[in-house]
């Protein structure tokens, strides 16, 4: 798990996913170089001010040149641009992988473009903040996380084993997945949960006859965690819903399917249904705890920001 | 705001909130003596054990005997059943107030069973955890929260302004409220969000080809977000729902008709539309920290729970 797993990885796109990949890799000696790429001069700019990566190059032919791994960070609706960039670029033999929340279309986009003899691995690591951009990095973003593989079809094994070396290093699991399962686990665990706190925060905003000012200053009886995934990268987030449309809608759908038959025992006074209802949704949270994936300290254990 | 505000205090229901009432008051020497009641006598036992309460009462009646203030910190549908048991028991002067997340149906059922000459200040402080029952209290729950009070006409102005200090005692902010402004303010940043939260989860827990496992494992990724408020109590909210029915079903509503817009946005593959609604929503949560109601590190600031 320790020691150089890539001499040289190519970071293409400057987010968050990408400088904490890049802080992992530092911390852990994974890598010998790692260049980067931004289309942003400004976000160039920064990586340089920060120490991000040990060369942010100003063209992307020049950061894959000679990679043995590059990895697209970019929105899903930009991975295809980006795969048509790289592809004469690309070294023999290197393996390209992305960290895009949608795996079908990204794959159906992005492979075309690559030449033969490149190794294409798809991955997804679930991990995330609300913050997005170069400085919103930290090394410790993936550490007990998935991360998701979704090698497509006679994909070299030891390329695959290589790259979920690379996460292992960063302290994820890894997880080997069909890209067609993959897309409707995110929209259950994922898609949906966004679009649906994008709409209930869109809705308390619009409100008229309850005022902005009351919304912000009543929200911790519960509309403030929505808010938190409401504030993650628009872009990002339209590209998933555009990429991943089937299985979304298909989730929303029983969402929606679900919330009338509780709008209807509330208009009906069935109390039974709403208790047996809310019983049931408390046992999944203490599963979720138990598998590590949350803190059982009450409210996130969020610090109180006095005023 | 200090020194001893009542020379007695009587907790009815002894949960998460009264608990924290409880803890709150001792810290600042807010009341001479506190008595404590709860239905069951399990509570009861360990109220006792763990010295919650000066004194814990095995009657509603012994409890209320003397009381400069009876808190009902009981679920909103068990209110008017113990306005009505502590009726006859009130000491003249005293002040009754509630602790219930909603107002309008709570004093429509608790008025009636109190007595002339007993004041009626019902209130509802804005903080909460997902956890609930006699050992999940802390003294600084209610800091830096709002705590609402609702007071019915022609009430004693000296008996509000006593409540009042109380909860700035505990280090709150007070707000008057009317109660249907109230509830419909509640039911855009509390009830609807609760409900949607309720909602999302058993839809996950539904789902048949996304194994349980899968929702668990690969809930990090938004959906875990939505179960610790979907891990709260569920009687409170069964009866939450019931007796906010109106603004609760207006609001949801509101965000169905949203979240068909958004949906449609989707299907019809308007990449501006969502662009545009997810630009708008970021910019509330920059509110809510501004005013000292989340806090802005990334994810909560929660801490990594190694397995």
């Amino acid at each position: 798990m320790s020691g150089v797993i890539y001499d040289r990885v190519a970071l293409i796109g400057l987010g968050l996913i990408a400088s904490s990949m890049y802080w992992a890799i530092k911390r852990a000696g994974l890598a010998g170089e790692v260049t980067g790429y931004a289309r942003s001069q400004e976000t160039r700019g920064t990586a340089r001010r920060i120490g991000l990566c040990d060369r942010v190059c100003d063209s992307v032919a020049e950061a894959v040149k000679d990679a043995d791994l590059v990895v697209l960070a970019v929105p899903v609706g930009a991975m295809e641009e980006v795969a048509r960039a790289i592809g004469p670029h690309l070294k023999p033999g290197a393996t390209v992988t992305d960290v895009g929340s949608v795996k079908r279309a990204v794959i159906q986009s992005v492979a075309p473009h690559l030449p033969d003899g490149v190794h294409f691995v798809p991955g997804h690591p679930l991990a995330g903040t609300e913050h997005s951009g170069p400085e919103s990095g930290f090394a410790e973003l993936f550490e007990d996380r998935w991360c998701m593989l979704v090698p497509v079809d006679n994909t070299d094994e030891a390329a695959i084993a290589r790259l979920k070396s690379l996460w292992q290093g960063f302290g994820s699991n890894v997880e080997i997945m069909d890209s067609d399962h993959h897309d409707l686990v995110l929209a259950v665990t994922s898609h949906a949960p966004h679009l649906i706190a994008y709409t209930m925060v869109g809705v308390a905003d619009d409100l008229r006859r309850v005022t902005d000012r009351e919304v912000v200053q009543y929200s911790a009886a519960g509309f403030r965690d929505f808010t938190r995934i409401a504030a993650s990268d628009p872009t990002m987030w339209r590209d998933v819903f555009l990429n991943n449309r089937d299985a979304t809608l298909e989730i929303l759908g029983r969402f929606t399917e679900e919330l009338f038959a509780l709008q209807r025992a509330i208009r009906r006074g069935d109390g039974d249904h709403l208790h047996d209802y809310f019983t049931r949704t408390r046992a999944i949270r203490r599963s979720i705890i138990e598998a590590g994936q949350d803190t059982d300290a009450p409210d996130f254990g969020r610090k109180k920001t006095p005023r």
